[in-house]
């Protein structure tokens, strides 16, 4: 077997860090349970480890308590959670074209069924939205303000805790639009506290920067309006099984159906190796900075290439998620040309967001978008400037 | 660690398979990345899995097509999937106070919305619902008759196939119900064809009988009656990114976001081990013999235990599953001390059903209901009835 350059971090990390496999592995052939379902000691093991998670989860998004924290399947499912279970008839929404599809799609269903009216603030030709500029779309209809934290086309990081700051000062607490903000290519990559940042719902799938296996995402709903949330997916909860209606409480009126105790199990055993016998605080700082020289080596090596060209460059790159285009070679040819000579795995063409091309220049074919995790390697990131300096000789 | 006696598979089963983990352990270390997202190989190959599961998926349930079957979740994403997307303001629905919660709440939840209306047929002391009454409660707005194929409280066959029948002989074409069935509780345990039952829909997890890990499931839409799905969940689908909207065509419509491949290639192995070189009909008609003589067993040896009371004895139990009452002890504190002196790990209360306890006599705080798998050994069976035996005395 050739070794892998990986180098679709943004997709899904890979490797996944052994132990969350060796967890998943372990807990699967000794101790599987359905969580919240028996009361036989594995069952309630089960829900031992779910209560971990959730009490890490917590600790890793600053939020006030572990009953602020539901766990889902991904970051699609969790975002579709909070944006169907909030949004009401009449409400207005503002969100920026830097979003990825899961948030853009559940909105355009709401649209379109006139349930619902929505703002798409614009971005700069780096993929960026204006705080201002979001802040000034904003009417007295206004529901929520949904926010990127950063664009999985080019990485490039959104103004949120300024928009947070900026709601907290403007705002009383009972007229506040909600600020929610999808965290799918910053969570455990990047610090972002949601008291910091003022964040009313933060959804993140485990599986990227998060040290989790697929199958795995939480959201995050302050406590003072959860309230505001309805269920979207109904079923068994293992509590109060003689109602015909969902439990009222979040966060278990956000989990119906068996849990993926295994992936959740895995998932609680990379958040403990992440950070160690440290706070995520400081895991944290420690991946940022990590990523930030990666992601100023990319864009060094990408920029001395004559040929590519970089689509969208971040004002001041802070992920290793770069997009480019080569000149006379289509994106999708590119791609596979970089995995079958030089072994290099890219993603090419639109990247599930519809919106941000047109700000940040891309070719209508899309782009080639190269992105790194903390296991990505100087070697590495040497090879794809060889391979790509070769491509555009 | 002292060996588990485990009997909640109707739960999930235990243990999975060593060929599902090992698949799984193996896909994630080696191979993991995200499907129908990147020209390169690994991506290709994750595509490869998603498409021969789907294949696999639709020979176990006599699918025309693999593109009649959908992945999901688990059963309660697929169950509200296919309801939530399928009934439209002013549909009325037939079903069944034998079904679990996963159909019950997301019907109440569009009952209580005022966007259907539907009628819960009864069921008869052994929690059977009589094929006649289900057709006698068909209106003119009737869209869907929906029938869980075996209750999970007591392991009771519902008569689906019989439903299909008359519904395919009654109605033409064009009037016909939807007929769904949950088979949750028979998916890879015994046989069922959406041919020869003629059903729209069928929903299951593929980690009960299904031979599959946590996080899978799967969802039949026959390709007449997919035009009357809307997508309820809404994101990327690694195709048609330029556009707001879901892809239009099933099965792509109900699978935003990133798919659990990992989970896929271990369902994939335990699905193909369990056929083996022969046929799934083949290997279903084993299975439903092996659990007919453990149901047989099952109910022969609590029926013999003097202060054991069986709750809702089917007709003629098919599966090995049975709901208990213990004179004197509640179910709770019945299943804490098979647990803790026995070692026996059986499930107790209402079992996410809420319905069907009135008709077959449950005490108020619910049944102890033993389920059994493949696996289960006749010695265990033995070691559950003296448990029983002592616990009465």
């Amino acid at each position: 077997m050739n070794r892998r350059i990986y180098l679709d971090h943004a997709a899904t990390c890979f490797p996944k860090p052994a132990v969350v496999l060796d967890a998943m592995h372990a807990y699967s052939v000794r101790d599987e349970a359905a969580a919240g379902r028996g009361a036989y000691r594995a069952s309630r093991n089960a829900g031992e480890i779910i209560a971990r998670l959730r009490r890490e989860l917590a600790a890793w998004t600053g939020a006030a308590s572990d009953q602020e924290i539901s766990l889902h399947t991904g970051g699609t499912s969790a975002l579709n959670a909070a944006l169907l279970g909030m949004l009401r008839p009449g409400d207005h929404v503002v969100t920026t074209a830097a979003e990825h599809n899961s948030v853009l799609r559940p909105l355009q269903h709401l649209v379109a069924n006139q349930t619902i009216t929505w703002t798409v603030v614009p971005v700069d030709p780096h993929g960026q939205v204006d705080a201002a500029d979001v802040i000034a779309a904003i009417t007295p209809q206004t529901r929520m303000v949904s926010i990127v934290h950063a664009a999985n086309v080019n990485g490039t990081l959104q103004p949120v805790e300024e928009i947070g700051r900026r709601l907290h000062g403007q705002f009383a607490a009972a007229d506040k639009p909600l600020l929610m903000s999808d965290a799918a290519q910053t969570f455990g990559h990047l610090p972002l506290s949601v008291s910091q940042a003022h964040l009313d719902v933060l959804a993140a799938p485990g599986h990227k920067g998060g040290a989790g296996p697929l199958g795995t995402g939480f959201l995050y709903v302050r406590r003072e309006v959860q309230d505001r949330i309805r269920p979207t997916v109904f079923g068994g909860t293992g509590t109060r099984s003689e109602s015909l209606e969902m439990p009222q409480e979040y966060p278990a009126s956000f989990e119906a159906g068996n849990m993926n105790v295994p992936a959740y199990a895995g998932w609680l055993a990379g958040l403990r190796e992440r950070r160690g016998d440290g706070s995520p605080e400081l895991a944290l700082e420690q991946s940022q900075a990590k990523l930030a020289e990666l992601a100023a080596e990319l864009y060094r090596g990408l920029e001395s290439i004559h040929g590519v060209r970089v689509i969208g460059r971040p004002h001041d790159p802070v992920l290793p998620v770069a997009s480019i285009a080569i000149d006379g070679l289509p994106a999708a040819d590119a791609a596979m040309i970089l995995d079958s000579e030089f072994g290099i795995e890219v993603r090419s063409g639109l990247h599930c967001a519809a919106l941000i091309h047109q700000a940040i220049d891309s070719p209508p074919d899309g782009t080639v978008r190269i992105s790194c995790g903390e296991t990505t390697t100087t070697e590495e990131l040497d090879c794809l400037f060889n391979a790509l300096a070769e491509l555009c000789r």
